[in-house]
């Protein structure tokens, strides 16, 4: 009278499963709470004012506090990953990233994603994914799309390969369609005492490095409650009876947690770029573990005003995050300490 | 000019202080706020949609997301503990729990418990103790009530014996007497694809296995984290200094964490079991502590319609929780890595 | 194209940039939630039940339920570190700190500090800087002041010593003075079976010891995740890579983390201390580590009437804490597992 192990349970999708242009709902909407936000401040440390006190985001012209931006994309990404990377052998990386509406609490968030590119691995066992996501809010707003691919295991190495079809990447977001996400704010009464940093997007210029000098130590405890608040499902940061008997010996920390962390340490040196309008790309360079203490630093590579914006401007900054290696060096990409590569674009008062 | 250690500190109540009828009303009412929720859902990772997502439970029927069965029995259960279980030896076992309100955000939660069963042992040193413990809303309605029964240090082993009375306790829950706590659902909007499994109440059948397929390790900040949400104040779940002299030279975890880790991890299989009814029964069969890896597997045991229920349909589950033992085996309670059997109705829709 | 490392972060000040009378508006306003007082309940497992109940702390008048005094302290608190103390050898003390107005969910804090003290120390390379720092709410009104103190580097040995200054401290605070933050409250109707000690301000004498008899283990998660929440960002707390290279090899444990524990175990033994109303003085002995277990025992030094209020009463409290020994002995703040002396103000009803 028993039935089969696991013909009930989510076994997740192979790379023979997806096919181009399919669509795919995800499941477990999200309201997202002042709770959320609570544990997101207590997992990270982040003290950007427009996201810690709603007196200061009224002040510029919220209507109250959005929650954090990567806490969003956190909500959002988390949602895809029973669907799409659950025998995923590796996430490749992130593109054309767009915050289009602020979240705020009391929002349901809910996540959809397309299949928009495919191409089987030369060794017949794995393909790479493309898979553009859309998060939405109750009122069927997108608040966040990105673009991830990731390295996913055939279920049978000897089905045939796939069509190989691979989607047209933007190099990164026109910085004229950023600042969606952020209302038109009063930029002359941007605090900056209050906001903790006197440099606005005038004070900033291309080329420059800025070491965000803090370092902060993770712990295993600290990465899985940051991932559950996700209800992100990937087995690798969970189980470590199982991990202990994979070469790494390790669980994985999720990715997001490692920008999340760079997000908050990036705060000294960048105190004012309240708002994460875009990621351009994203790429986790080496694995982060329990005890590893992360450091980053920030190169500003562009700077650009937005068509129809006097209010802001969007700073365009790579972020290289290390793990137990002071970043005074500015120690680049190549370097062995170095965990993550961020592009992005974040809004700065004028 | 000093009192004796402890006279106004609370050394529990031994087994002579418990007399059959004696009713206590417990400490500490509390507040339940989606703070809680949102610690709930990071300390778990629970992922059923009515408790996730305010527009998918008003979609059905309610008015908002309740929040989560087992951390309402966790916050009634944790105001017990200084009252009847500080003195402990053992927590022996669980009935006839009973779920019969829903419980929103905002809601105040208080308990009362009556001793309802005393049994002294034949060691003259200790004696069982059954309570039957009532969770109450700020409106005086019931919203939980179950029995529970634990073994208590004696305070005096030369005490004479008390007269030994065991309660009728049943061997589980009327089927017909489910439901309460769930409003009239609108199965047919039921979304499955929302709520993250295609499988609705017919497509269970009694004697079905279903392997919950992962594992979630516990760290030692996060039991404490959630026990200390609760307001449970047993000391062995905290107190190192104290548990290293022990026999066992480790903080135990709290057995509702287990309960919790079970009902999460049971989401891959069961997704559309969205409400625990009912506890018909649950014993703790072996210590979970820090470090261990949870596993789980259920079986259908029964399944029942509800009297004027067209709505929602109840399942009778018995789950095994194993520690640092993967599921695929359906290892029963005797395998050396059972640590819990928990008996206990869900509610699916039709 | 690139400008000296730091020139945009924040490097904290040294002795040498504060100046007595000097005015200092510290960043980040913060709006608590109900998120943030769920996660200080499981951090510390406090049971007051008027912080825990909005119907308890209604029935004797509150509006709803004030957060916690010390969240509220440590978050004003957590705001001044980067102006105050990033350059900090110790914090050698705390004095005058008045509870003024109860903070609800939904109020925001900020902080401004005044420097009304300076006294470099006779080695040259530190001095002693005292500020009277002010948290206040949205409306403007003055939550909570307190004066600390604190050892800071000099940035250059050889700048002349600054004209020494020491500001008048009180030995306590007059407890007529006290109870600004705690309304009316009809303490015929506190229920001392709900708060969960039968025991009020006339049953407490002078001199009277209490041992809180529960100790605490500390995991590295905990007291970080507590910090991060308090957006307090010392160094010495969070970054393993660093502290694994001085002399301690440790990361230190923020002292307000040792501060709330104290409180929430002196709740057996103070069950009806429902508010912290000021406090005197306040010394870190020695450093809190992580796997170490907090005990703690009280002293009631003093008991005063205050004037106009028939509602409530004063108590003056030693509270002596401890690591790794259990507090049966009263072992006072020369024993050598003492880390804090605290003393301070409770509120009891009459």
């Amino acid at each position: 009278m028993t039935n089969p192990a696991g013909s009930k349970t989510n076994t997740g999708n192979f790379f023979e499963d997806f096919t181009i242009g399919q669509t795919i709902i995800h499941a477990t909407p999200r309201t997202v709470s002042s709770g959320d936000q609570a544990l997101y401040t207590a997992l990270y440390g982040a003290r950007f004012a427009v996201q810690s006190a709603t007196s200061f985001a009224r002040s510029i012209g919220y209507p109250q506090s959005p929650v954090d931006d990567m806490l969003v994309f956190h909500i959002v990404f988390g949602k895809t990953v029973a669907d799409i990377s659950l025998n995923a052998v590796a996430n490749l990386g992130y593109a054309d990233c767009r915050f289009l509406k602020p979240v705020y609490p009391g929002d349901t968030l809910s996540t959809v994603s397309q299949v928009i590119g495919l191409k089987q691995n030369s060794n017949g066992k794995t393909g790479v994914v493309y898979v553009r996501s859309t998060g939405s809010n109750q009122k069927g707003q997108t608040v966040l799309e990105y673009t991830r691919w990731v390295m996913v295991k055939k279920r049978n190495t000897d089905s045939p390969a796939c069509k190989t079809h691979l989607p047209d990447l933007p190099e990164s977001v026109d910085a004229n369609e950023l600042g969606d996400a952020c209302p038109i704010i009063e930029s002359d009464v941007f605090n900056t005492t209050l906001s903790g940093s006197p440099h606005r997007f005038d004070d900033y210029r291309i080329g420059e490095k800025i070491d965000h000098v803090d370092g902060m130590t993770v712990e295993e405890s600290d990465h899985m409650l940051a991932t559950r608040l996700y209800q992100n499902t990937a087995k690798v940061h969970f189980n470590q009876h199982a991990q202990g008997q994979s070469p790494l010996g390790r669980r994985l920390i999720y990715g997001g947690h490692v920008i999340s962390l760079a997000r908050a340490l990036s705060f000294n040196g960048l105190g004012n770029a309240f708002h994460v309008a875009a990621i351009n790309g994203g790429r986790h360079i080496a694995p982060l573990f329990a005890g590893d203490t992360v450091y980053a630093w920030s190169q500003i590579t562009d700077k650009k005003t937005i068509a129809g914006r006097t209010d802001i401007g969007a700073l365009r900054i790579t972020t290289i995050v290390t793990k137990d290696h002071a970043c005074n060096d500015f120690a680049d990409s190549k370097h062995n300490a170095a965990i993550l590569e961020l592009d992005y674009w974040v809004i700065m008062p004028k």
